[in-house]
Protein backbone atom coordinates (compact mmCIF):
# COMPACT_ATOMS: atom_id res chain seq x y z
CA UNK A 1 0.00 0.00 0.00
CA UNK A 2 1.60 3.31 -1.18
CA UNK A 3 0.81 5.92 1.69
CA UNK A 4 0.98 9.90 0.83
CA UNK A 5 0.68 12.32 3.42
CA UNK A 6 -0.46 15.59 2.28
CA UNK A 7 -1.43 18.27 4.62
CA UNK A 8 -1.19 22.87 4.77
CA UNK A 9 1.23 24.59 7.71
CA UNK A 10 2.03 27.86 7.68
CA UNK A 11 5.56 29.40 7.30
CA UNK A 12 6.40 28.18 10.90
CA UNK A 13 5.20 24.49 10.55
CA UNK A 14 1.78 24.93 12.07
CA UNK A 15 -1.41 22.74 11.24
CA UNK A 16 -3.91 25.27 13.07
CA UNK A 17 -3.43 27.42 16.26
CA UNK A 18 -3.19 26.44 19.60
CA UNK A 19 -6.14 26.77 20.06
CA UNK A 20 -6.57 23.42 17.17
CA UNK A 21 -9.34 26.37 15.30
CA UNK A 22 -9.09 25.14 11.70
CA UNK A 23 -6.77 27.86 9.71
CA UNK A 24 -7.33 29.06 5.85
CA UNK A 25 -4.01 28.57 4.93
CA UNK A 26 -3.63 27.71 1.40
CA UNK A 27 -6.55 29.42 -1.22
CA UNK A 28 -7.95 27.33 -4.25
CA UNK A 29 -5.38 26.26 -6.13
CA UNK A 30 -4.15 24.17 -3.41
CA UNK A 31 -7.85 22.99 -2.65
CA UNK A 32 -8.10 21.92 -6.44
CA UNK A 33 -4.36 20.09 -5.62
CA UNK A 34 -5.85 18.41 -2.63
CA UNK A 35 -8.92 17.59 -4.80
CA UNK A 36 -7.26 15.50 -7.18
CA UNK A 37 -4.59 13.83 -4.63
CA UNK A 38 -8.10 12.85 -3.01
CA UNK A 39 -9.46 11.03 -6.66
CA UNK A 40 -6.29 9.50 -6.85
CA UNK A 41 -6.68 7.45 -3.29
CA UNK A 42 -8.59 4.34 -2.54
CA UNK A 43 -8.90 5.86 1.24
CA UNK A 44 -8.26 8.82 3.18
CA UNK A 45 -7.42 8.87 6.51
CA UNK A 46 -7.29 11.38 9.68
CA UNK A 47 -6.54 10.98 13.15
CA UNK A 48 -9.64 11.24 15.51
CA UNK A 49 -7.92 14.54 17.03
CA UNK A 50 -8.85 16.08 13.67
CA UNK A 51 -12.17 14.64 13.47
CA UNK A 52 -13.13 16.42 17.07
CA UNK A 53 -10.99 19.88 15.99
CA UNK A 54 -12.67 20.03 12.18
CA UNK A 55 -15.08 17.73 11.95
CA UNK A 56 -14.27 17.09 8.32
CA UNK A 57 -16.22 15.65 5.48
CA UNK A 58 -13.55 14.36 3.32
CA UNK A 59 -16.44 13.66 0.89
CA UNK A 60 -14.63 16.02 -2.29
CA UNK A 61 -12.40 15.22 -4.69
CA UNK A 62 -12.41 15.92 -8.53
CA UNK A 63 -14.57 13.34 -10.15
CA UNK A 64 -13.25 14.06 -13.23
CA UNK A 65 -9.87 13.33 -12.32
CA UNK A 66 -11.12 9.83 -10.72
CA UNK A 67 -11.66 8.69 -14.30
CA UNK A 68 -8.73 10.21 -15.93
CA UNK A 69 -6.92 7.64 -13.17
CA UNK A 70 -9.31 4.62 -13.89
CA UNK A 71 -10.22 4.63 -10.17
CA UNK A 72 -13.81 3.12 -9.46
CA UNK A 73 -16.27 4.40 -6.75
CA UNK A 74 -15.71 7.07 -4.10
CA UNK A 75 -12.59 7.00 -1.89
CA UNK A 76 -13.02 5.53 1.66
CA UNK A 77 -12.73 8.00 4.52
CA UNK A 78 -10.89 6.15 7.43
CA UNK A 79 -10.50 7.38 10.93
CA UNK A 80 -7.57 6.48 13.42
CA UNK A 81 -9.87 6.70 16.84
CA UNK A 82 -8.31 3.98 19.68
CA UNK A 83 -11.08 4.40 21.81
CA UNK A 84 -13.85 4.93 19.51
CA UNK A 85 -14.56 8.37 19.90
CA UNK A 86 -15.79 9.90 16.85
CA UNK A 87 -19.03 11.28 17.50
CA UNK A 88 -21.87 9.71 15.78
CA UNK A 89 -23.18 12.67 14.28
CA UNK A 90 -19.60 13.58 12.67
CA UNK A 91 -19.49 14.75 9.20
CA UNK A 92 -16.85 11.83 8.40
CA UNK A 93 -19.66 9.54 9.52
CA UNK A 94 -22.43 11.45 7.34
CA UNK A 95 -23.53 11.01 3.46
CA UNK A 96 -23.29 8.14 0.98
CA UNK A 97 -19.02 7.66 1.25
CA UNK A 98 -18.35 4.61 3.29
CA UNK A 99 -16.47 4.95 6.19
CA UNK A 100 -14.13 2.94 8.28
CA UNK A 101 -12.75 3.57 12.09
CA UNK A 102 -9.37 2.12 13.02
CA UNK A 103 -10.28 1.47 17.07
CA UNK A 104 -7.93 -0.99 19.21
CA UNK A 105 -9.08 -3.23 22.18
CA UNK A 106 -9.90 -0.10 24.77
CA UNK A 107 -12.80 0.79 22.45
CA UNK A 108 -15.70 0.47 25.04
CA UNK A 109 -18.05 -2.29 22.66
CA UNK A 110 -20.95 0.35 23.41
CA UNK A 111 -19.07 3.01 21.04
CA UNK A 112 -18.12 0.11 18.68
CA UNK A 113 -22.08 -0.87 18.31
CA UNK A 114 -22.60 2.95 17.79
CA UNK A 115 -20.43 3.44 14.76
CA UNK A 116 -21.67 0.48 13.43
CA UNK A 117 -25.33 0.95 13.54
CA UNK A 118 -24.77 4.72 11.98
CA UNK A 119 -23.21 2.72 9.14
CA UNK A 120 -19.12 2.60 9.86
CA UNK A 121 -17.05 -0.47 9.58
CA UNK A 122 -15.04 -0.97 12.58
CA UNK A 123 -11.52 -2.70 12.40
CA UNK A 124 -10.44 -3.46 15.71
CA UNK A 125 -6.39 -3.63 15.84
CA UNK A 126 -3.68 -3.14 18.74
CA UNK A 127 -3.99 -2.84 22.46
CA UNK A 128 -3.90 0.48 23.93
CA UNK A 129 -3.60 2.51 20.80
CA UNK A 130 -4.64 1.31 17.17
CA UNK A 131 -1.34 -0.78 15.30
CA UNK A 132 -1.19 1.19 12.49
CA UNK A 133 1.09 -1.79 10.95
CA UNK A 134 -1.91 -4.24 11.29
CA UNK A 135 -4.66 -1.43 10.92
CA UNK A 136 -2.80 -0.88 7.35
CA UNK A 137 -2.12 -4.85 6.50
CA UNK A 138 -6.11 -4.59 7.36
CA UNK A 139 -7.02 -1.93 4.10
CA UNK A 140 -4.75 -3.41 2.04
CA UNK A 141 -6.36 -6.66 2.13
CA UNK A 142 -9.95 -4.86 1.63
CA UNK A 143 -8.50 -3.39 -1.61
CA UNK A 144 -6.95 0.12 -0.88
CA UNK A 145 -3.68 0.60 -2.82
CA UNK A 146 -3.32 4.22 -2.51
CA UNK A 147 -4.19 5.77 1.00
CA UNK A 148 -3.76 9.43 1.83
CA UNK A 149 -3.43 10.93 5.23
CA UNK A 150 -4.48 14.23 6.04
CA UNK A 151 -3.21 14.96 9.34
CA UNK A 152 -2.58 15.65 11.87
CA UNK A 153 0.89 15.42 13.63
CA UNK A 154 0.22 13.17 16.52
CA UNK A 155 -0.83 10.24 13.93
CA UNK A 156 1.64 11.63 11.15
CA UNK A 157 4.40 11.18 13.69
CA UNK A 158 3.21 7.70 14.80
CA UNK A 159 3.31 6.74 11.70
CA UNK A 160 6.50 7.78 10.35
CA UNK A 161 7.54 6.01 13.70
CA UNK A 162 6.32 2.66 12.12
CA UNK A 163 8.15 3.63 8.49
CA UNK A 164 4.67 3.39 6.79
CA UNK A 165 5.24 7.03 5.40
CA UNK A 166 5.87 6.67 1.54
CA UNK A 167 5.18 10.69 0.17
CA UNK A 168 5.16 13.79 2.55
CA UNK A 169 3.81 16.98 0.46
CA UNK A 170 2.93 20.25 2.22
CA UNK A 171 1.24 23.28 1.48
CA UNK A 172 3.84 25.91 3.10
CA UNK A 173 1.50 29.36 3.32
CA UNK A 174 3.19 32.37 3.50
CA UNK A 175 1.48 33.18 6.93
CA UNK A 176 2.80 32.80 10.50
CA UNK A 177 0.80 31.21 13.59
CA UNK A 178 3.09 31.11 16.39
CA UNK A 179 2.76 28.85 19.13
CA UNK A 180 4.80 26.24 21.41
CA UNK A 181 1.69 23.98 21.68
CA UNK A 182 0.54 24.37 18.07
CA UNK A 183 0.14 21.33 16.11
CA UNK A 184 2.50 20.61 13.19
CA UNK A 185 2.39 18.22 11.07
CA UNK A 186 4.59 15.61 13.28
CA UNK A 187 4.39 15.95 17.05
CA UNK A 188 4.00 12.62 19.33
CA UNK A 189 7.43 11.99 21.09
CA UNK A 190 9.61 13.23 18.57
CA UNK A 191 13.27 11.72 17.43
CA UNK A 192 15.85 12.09 19.16
CA UNK A 193 18.70 9.67 17.45
CA UNK A 194 20.33 10.94 13.90
CA UNK A 195 20.03 7.60 13.02
CA UNK A 196 16.25 7.05 13.30
CA UNK A 197 15.51 10.41 12.00
CA UNK A 198 13.41 9.61 9.13
CA UNK A 199 15.45 10.78 5.51
CA UNK A 200 13.48 12.58 3.02
CA UNK A 201 14.33 12.99 -1.00
CA UNK A 202 12.79 16.54 -2.13
CA UNK A 203 10.97 15.70 -5.54
CA UNK A 204 8.84 18.59 -6.45
CA UNK A 205 9.06 22.37 -5.32
CA UNK A 206 5.98 24.79 -7.02
CA UNK A 207 4.51 27.69 -6.08
CA UNK A 208 1.28 27.97 -5.68
CA UNK A 209 -1.44 30.36 -4.90
CA UNK A 210 0.74 32.59 -2.46
CA UNK A 211 2.58 29.77 -1.23
CA UNK A 212 4.89 26.56 -2.22
CA UNK A 213 4.23 23.71 -2.32
CA UNK A 214 7.26 21.25 -1.01
CA UNK A 215 6.83 16.90 -2.41
CA UNK A 216 9.28 14.63 -0.80
CA UNK A 217 9.53 10.67 -1.14
CA UNK A 218 10.60 9.32 1.79
CA UNK A 219 13.66 7.07 1.83
CA UNK A 220 14.68 3.78 2.93
CA UNK A 221 15.10 3.21 6.75
CA UNK A 222 18.62 1.97 7.67
CA UNK B 1 16.64 48.98 11.24
CA UNK B 2 16.16 46.11 9.22
CA UNK B 3 15.48 42.74 11.07
CA UNK B 4 16.46 39.52 8.94
CA UNK B 5 15.43 35.74 10.63
CA UNK B 6 16.89 33.35 9.75
CA UNK B 7 17.07 29.95 10.75
CA UNK B 8 17.01 26.14 8.91
CA UNK B 9 14.08 23.78 10.10
CA UNK B 10 13.24 20.29 9.28
CA UNK B 11 10.51 19.10 7.15
CA UNK B 12 8.25 19.39 9.63
CA UNK B 13 8.96 22.81 10.70
CA UNK B 14 11.63 21.99 13.55
CA UNK B 15 14.70 23.77 14.55
CA UNK B 16 16.17 20.96 16.53
CA UNK B 17 15.17 17.86 18.65
CA UNK B 18 12.76 18.09 21.50
CA UNK B 19 15.96 17.46 23.95
CA UNK B 20 17.09 20.89 22.26
CA UNK B 21 19.86 19.05 20.87
CA UNK B 22 21.83 21.03 17.93
CA UNK B 23 20.74 18.92 14.64
CA UNK B 24 22.81 19.32 11.00
CA UNK B 25 19.92 20.30 9.27
CA UNK B 26 21.67 21.90 6.10
CA UNK B 27 24.67 21.60 4.56
CA UNK B 28 27.61 24.01 2.51
CA UNK B 29 25.74 25.72 0.77
CA UNK B 30 23.49 26.96 3.19
CA UNK B 31 26.12 27.40 5.58
CA UNK B 32 27.92 29.51 2.92
CA UNK B 33 24.80 31.16 2.56
CA UNK B 34 24.25 32.07 6.10
CA UNK B 35 28.46 33.28 6.56
CA UNK B 36 27.52 35.57 3.60
CA UNK B 37 24.24 36.76 5.13
CA UNK B 38 25.90 37.70 8.46
CA UNK B 39 28.41 38.97 6.64
CA UNK B 40 25.42 41.98 5.62
CA UNK B 41 24.79 42.75 9.16
CA UNK B 42 25.75 44.90 11.62
CA UNK B 43 24.61 42.64 14.37
CA UNK B 44 23.44 39.02 14.90
CA UNK B 45 21.07 38.37 17.52
CA UNK B 46 20.18 35.37 19.13
CA UNK B 47 18.14 34.26 22.22
CA UNK B 48 19.48 33.24 25.61
CA UNK B 49 17.49 29.94 25.18
CA UNK B 50 19.93 28.76 21.91
CA UNK B 51 22.90 30.55 24.17
CA UNK B 52 22.77 27.92 26.31
CA UNK B 53 21.31 25.26 24.28
CA UNK B 54 23.94 25.40 21.27
CA UNK B 55 26.72 27.57 23.05
CA UNK B 56 27.39 29.24 19.67
CA UNK B 57 29.91 31.72 18.63
CA UNK B 58 28.68 33.70 15.88
CA UNK B 59 32.29 34.68 14.39
CA UNK B 60 31.89 33.19 11.27
CA UNK B 61 30.81 35.20 8.29
CA UNK B 62 31.91 35.95 4.21
CA UNK B 63 34.78 38.07 4.68
CA UNK B 64 35.07 39.02 0.97
CA UNK B 65 31.51 39.39 0.73
CA UNK B 66 31.57 42.05 3.60
CA UNK B 67 33.85 43.85 1.95
CA UNK B 68 31.59 44.00 -1.24
CA UNK B 69 28.28 45.41 0.54
CA UNK B 70 30.86 47.93 1.68
CA UNK B 71 30.23 46.82 5.95
CA UNK B 72 33.14 47.77 8.29
CA UNK B 73 34.55 45.92 10.94
CA UNK B 74 32.60 42.63 12.45
CA UNK B 75 29.13 41.91 13.13
CA UNK B 76 28.33 42.85 16.88
CA UNK B 77 27.12 39.84 18.53
CA UNK B 78 23.74 39.90 20.83
CA UNK B 79 22.10 38.05 23.16
CA UNK B 80 18.14 38.78 24.20
CA UNK B 81 18.78 37.37 27.89
CA UNK B 82 16.21 39.21 30.60
CA UNK B 83 18.15 37.84 33.40
CA UNK B 84 21.66 37.81 32.62
CA UNK B 85 21.51 33.87 32.58
CA UNK B 86 24.18 33.85 29.69
CA UNK B 87 27.48 31.94 30.91
CA UNK B 88 30.33 34.43 31.61
CA UNK B 89 32.53 31.76 29.65
CA UNK B 90 29.97 31.11 26.71
CA UNK B 91 31.74 30.93 23.41
CA UNK B 92 29.36 33.64 22.39
CA UNK B 93 31.25 36.25 24.87
CA UNK B 94 34.76 34.76 23.74
CA UNK B 95 37.02 36.10 20.75
CA UNK B 96 37.14 39.61 19.30
CA UNK B 97 34.11 40.21 18.09
CA UNK B 98 32.26 42.59 20.53
CA UNK B 99 29.05 41.21 22.69
CA UNK B 100 26.21 43.00 23.59
CA UNK B 101 23.57 41.48 25.99
CA UNK B 102 20.07 42.61 26.63
CA UNK B 103 18.44 42.44 29.48
CA UNK B 104 15.64 43.86 31.63
CA UNK B 105 15.54 45.18 35.09
CA UNK B 106 14.99 41.62 37.38
CA UNK B 107 18.62 40.93 35.74
CA UNK B 108 20.64 40.55 39.04
CA UNK B 109 23.11 43.03 39.09
CA UNK B 110 26.32 40.84 40.08
CA UNK B 111 25.26 38.98 36.46
CA UNK B 112 25.48 42.13 34.96
CA UNK B 113 29.05 42.96 35.93
CA UNK B 114 30.32 40.20 35.76
CA UNK B 115 29.36 40.12 31.98
CA UNK B 116 30.64 43.22 31.45
CA UNK B 117 33.55 42.58 33.72
CA UNK B 118 34.45 40.08 30.37
CA UNK B 119 34.06 42.40 27.71
CA UNK B 120 30.22 42.21 26.87
CA UNK B 121 28.33 46.09 26.54
CA UNK B 122 24.90 45.00 29.02
CA UNK B 123 21.39 47.33 27.68
CA UNK B 124 18.83 46.92 30.15
CA UNK B 125 15.28 47.23 28.66
CA UNK B 126 12.21 46.40 30.00
CA UNK B 127 10.56 45.61 33.33
CA UNK B 128 10.78 41.43 33.16
CA UNK B 129 11.66 40.77 30.03
CA UNK B 130 13.66 42.44 27.38
CA UNK B 131 11.63 44.99 25.73
CA UNK B 132 12.55 44.19 22.03
CA UNK B 133 11.54 47.38 20.56
CA UNK B 134 13.47 49.51 23.68
CA UNK B 135 16.48 47.12 22.91
CA UNK B 136 16.34 47.68 19.00
CA UNK B 137 16.02 51.73 19.18
CA UNK B 138 19.09 51.66 21.10
CA UNK B 139 20.80 49.11 18.82
CA UNK B 140 19.91 51.35 16.23
CA UNK B 141 21.03 54.57 18.04
CA UNK B 142 24.77 52.69 18.27
CA UNK B 143 24.48 52.07 14.46
CA UNK B 144 23.00 48.83 13.41
CA UNK B 145 21.22 49.23 10.45
CA UNK B 146 21.06 45.53 9.37
CA UNK B 147 19.99 42.86 12.25
CA UNK B 148 20.14 39.42 11.62
CA UNK B 149 18.48 36.75 13.98
CA UNK B 150 19.18 33.66 14.16
CA UNK B 151 16.92 31.91 17.01
CA UNK B 152 15.37 30.66 18.57
CA UNK B 153 11.68 30.39 18.99
CA UNK B 154 10.70 31.95 21.28
CA UNK B 155 12.36 35.07 20.81
CA UNK B 156 11.37 34.69 17.10
CA UNK B 157 7.69 34.87 18.00
CA UNK B 158 8.15 37.80 20.39
CA UNK B 159 9.73 39.60 17.60
CA UNK B 160 6.87 38.83 15.01
CA UNK B 161 4.63 39.56 18.40
CA UNK B 162 6.38 43.36 18.29
CA UNK B 163 6.17 43.51 14.64
CA UNK B 164 9.78 43.48 14.38
CA UNK B 165 10.57 41.27 11.63
CA UNK B 166 10.94 42.48 8.24
CA UNK B 167 12.57 39.56 6.73
CA UNK B 168 12.21 35.36 7.31
CA UNK B 169 14.18 33.13 5.66
CA UNK B 170 14.24 29.53 6.09
CA UNK B 171 16.19 26.56 4.73
CA UNK B 172 14.28 23.49 4.91
CA UNK B 173 15.51 20.53 5.43
CA UNK B 174 14.96 16.85 4.33
CA UNK B 175 14.47 15.10 7.82
CA UNK B 176 11.90 14.64 9.47
CA UNK B 177 12.46 15.28 13.60
CA UNK B 178 9.20 15.17 15.03
CA UNK B 179 8.06 16.05 18.57
CA UNK B 180 4.99 17.95 19.95
CA UNK B 181 8.09 19.78 22.65
CA UNK B 182 10.76 20.23 19.89
CA UNK B 183 11.23 24.03 19.36
CA UNK B 184 9.88 25.63 15.59
CA UNK B 185 10.60 28.79 14.28
CA UNK B 186 8.03 30.69 16.51
CA UNK B 187 6.70 29.53 19.79
CA UNK B 188 5.82 31.61 22.41
CA UNK B 189 1.83 31.85 23.42
CA UNK B 190 1.09 31.71 19.76
CA UNK B 191 -1.02 33.61 17.70
CA UNK B 192 -5.46 32.72 17.89
CA UNK B 193 -7.10 35.88 16.12
CA UNK B 194 -7.23 35.63 12.19
CA UNK B 195 -6.66 39.25 12.62
CA UNK B 196 -3.32 39.21 14.33
CA UNK B 197 -1.74 36.62 12.27
CA UNK B 198 1.34 38.00 10.21
CA UNK B 199 1.18 37.90 6.58
CA UNK B 200 4.39 37.25 4.60
CA UNK B 201 4.88 37.62 0.85
CA UNK B 202 6.55 34.74 -0.56
CA UNK B 203 10.02 36.45 -2.55
CA UNK B 204 12.20 33.34 -3.16
CA UNK B 205 12.28 29.70 -3.62
CA UNK B 206 15.41 27.95 -4.26
CA UNK B 207 16.87 24.74 -4.23
CA UNK B 208 20.16 24.04 -2.00
CA UNK B 209 22.04 21.36 -0.64
CA UNK B 210 19.36 18.52 -0.49
CA UNK B 211 16.79 21.16 0.62
CA UNK B 212 14.82 24.38 -0.29
CA UNK B 213 15.68 28.17 0.50
CA UNK B 214 12.42 30.21 1.19
CA UNK B 215 12.34 33.59 1.76
CA UNK B 216 9.60 35.56 2.44
CA UNK B 217 9.39 39.55 3.43
CA UNK B 218 6.63 40.50 6.21
CA UNK B 219 3.38 42.48 4.84
CA UNK B 220 2.36 45.56 6.99
CA UNK B 221 0.22 44.75 10.02
CA UNK B 222 -3.01 46.13 9.37
N1 LIG C 1 -3.62 22.20 8.05
C1 LIG C 1 -3.93 20.96 7.78
O1 LIG C 1 -3.72 20.49 6.66
C2 LIG C 1 -4.49 20.08 8.87
C3 LIG C 1 -4.80 18.74 8.59
C4 LIG C 1 -5.25 17.92 9.64
C5 LIG C 1 -5.37 18.43 10.92
N2 LIG C 1 -5.07 19.73 11.16
C6 LIG C 1 -5.14 20.27 12.53
O2 LIG C 1 -4.44 19.38 13.37
C7 LIG C 1 -5.04 19.36 14.66
C8 LIG C 1 -5.35 17.93 15.06
O3 LIG C 1 -4.15 17.20 15.02
P1 LIG C 1 -3.72 16.28 16.24
O4 LIG C 1 -2.29 15.97 16.07
O5 LIG C 1 -4.19 16.91 17.50
O6 LIG C 1 -4.66 15.00 16.05
P2 LIG C 1 -4.64 13.77 15.01
O7 LIG C 1 -3.27 13.38 14.63
O8 LIG C 1 -5.63 14.06 13.95
O9 LIG C 1 -5.29 12.65 15.93
C9 LIG C 1 -4.55 12.20 17.01
C10 LIG C 1 -5.29 11.07 17.68
O10 LIG C 1 -5.32 9.94 16.83
C11 LIG C 1 -5.50 8.82 17.65
N3 LIG C 1 -4.63 7.72 17.29
C12 LIG C 1 -5.02 6.44 17.10
N4 LIG C 1 -3.99 5.66 16.88
C13 LIG C 1 -2.89 6.42 16.94
C14 LIG C 1 -1.52 6.14 16.82
N5 LIG C 1 -1.06 4.92 16.59
N6 LIG C 1 -0.65 7.18 16.94
C15 LIG C 1 -1.10 8.41 17.17
N7 LIG C 1 -2.39 8.74 17.30
C16 LIG C 1 -3.29 7.73 17.19
C17 LIG C 1 -5.13 9.25 19.07
O11 LIG C 1 -6.29 9.30 19.88
P3 LIG C 1 -6.74 7.95 20.59
O12 LIG C 1 -5.56 7.49 21.41
O13 LIG C 1 -7.94 8.28 21.36
O14 LIG C 1 -7.00 7.04 19.45
C18 LIG C 1 -4.58 10.63 18.91
O15 LIG C 1 -4.85 11.48 19.99
C19 LIG C 1 -6.27 20.23 14.58
O16 LIG C 1 -5.93 21.51 15.09
C20 LIG C 1 -6.53 20.35 13.08
O17 LIG C 1 -7.12 21.60 12.75
C21 LIG C 1 -4.66 20.57 10.15
N1 LIG D 1 18.10 25.31 13.38
C1 LIG D 1 18.40 26.58 13.65
O1 LIG D 1 18.64 27.36 12.71
C2 LIG D 1 18.39 27.06 15.07
C3 LIG D 1 18.71 28.38 15.35
C4 LIG D 1 18.63 28.82 16.68
C5 LIG D 1 18.22 27.95 17.68
N2 LIG D 1 17.94 26.67 17.38
C6 LIG D 1 17.46 25.75 18.43
O2 LIG D 1 16.41 26.42 19.13
C7 LIG D 1 16.42 26.02 20.49
C8 LIG D 1 16.44 27.25 21.36
O3 LIG D 1 15.32 28.04 21.07
P1 LIG D 1 14.38 28.59 22.21
O4 LIG D 1 13.13 29.03 21.55
O5 LIG D 1 14.32 27.60 23.31
O6 LIG D 1 15.20 29.80 22.80
P2 LIG D 1 15.54 31.27 22.25
O7 LIG D 1 14.43 31.85 21.47
O8 LIG D 1 16.91 31.25 21.66
O9 LIG D 1 15.67 32.04 23.62
C9 LIG D 1 14.52 32.20 24.39
C10 LIG D 1 14.83 33.03 25.60
O10 LIG D 1 15.14 34.37 25.21
C11 LIG D 1 14.89 35.18 26.32
N3 LIG D 1 14.19 36.39 25.96
C12 LIG D 1 14.55 37.63 26.34
N4 LIG D 1 13.66 38.51 25.96
C13 LIG D 1 12.67 37.84 25.32
C14 LIG D 1 11.45 38.24 24.72
N5 LIG D 1 11.07 39.51 24.70
N6 LIG D 1 10.69 37.28 24.18
C15 LIG D 1 11.08 35.99 24.19
N7 LIG D 1 12.22 35.56 24.75
C16 LIG D 1 13.02 36.49 25.32
C17 LIG D 1 13.99 34.38 27.25
O11 LIG D 1 14.72 34.02 28.43
P3 LIG D 1 14.74 35.07 29.64
O12 LIG D 1 13.29 35.35 29.98
O13 LIG D 1 15.55 34.44 30.68
O14 LIG D 1 15.39 36.26 29.01
C18 LIG D 1 13.66 33.14 26.49
O15 LIG D 1 13.50 32.01 27.30
C19 LIG D 1 17.63 25.12 20.68
O16 LIG D 1 17.18 23.78 20.62
C20 LIG D 1 18.49 25.42 19.46
O17 LIG D 1 19.25 24.30 19.06
C21 LIG D 1 18.04 26.19 16.10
Amino acid sequence: MYVHVNAAVSADGKLSTRRREQVRISGDEDFARVDRLRAESDAVLVGVGTVLADDPSLVRFDREHRETVEKSGVPTRVVADSRARTPPDAAILAGDAPTTVLASEVAPSERVETLREVGASVVVAGEDRVDLTRAFDELESSGVEDLMVEGGGELVFSLFEAGLVDDLTLYVGSLVLGGRDAPTIADGEGFVDRETFPRLSLDGVERLDDGVVLGWSVEEQA
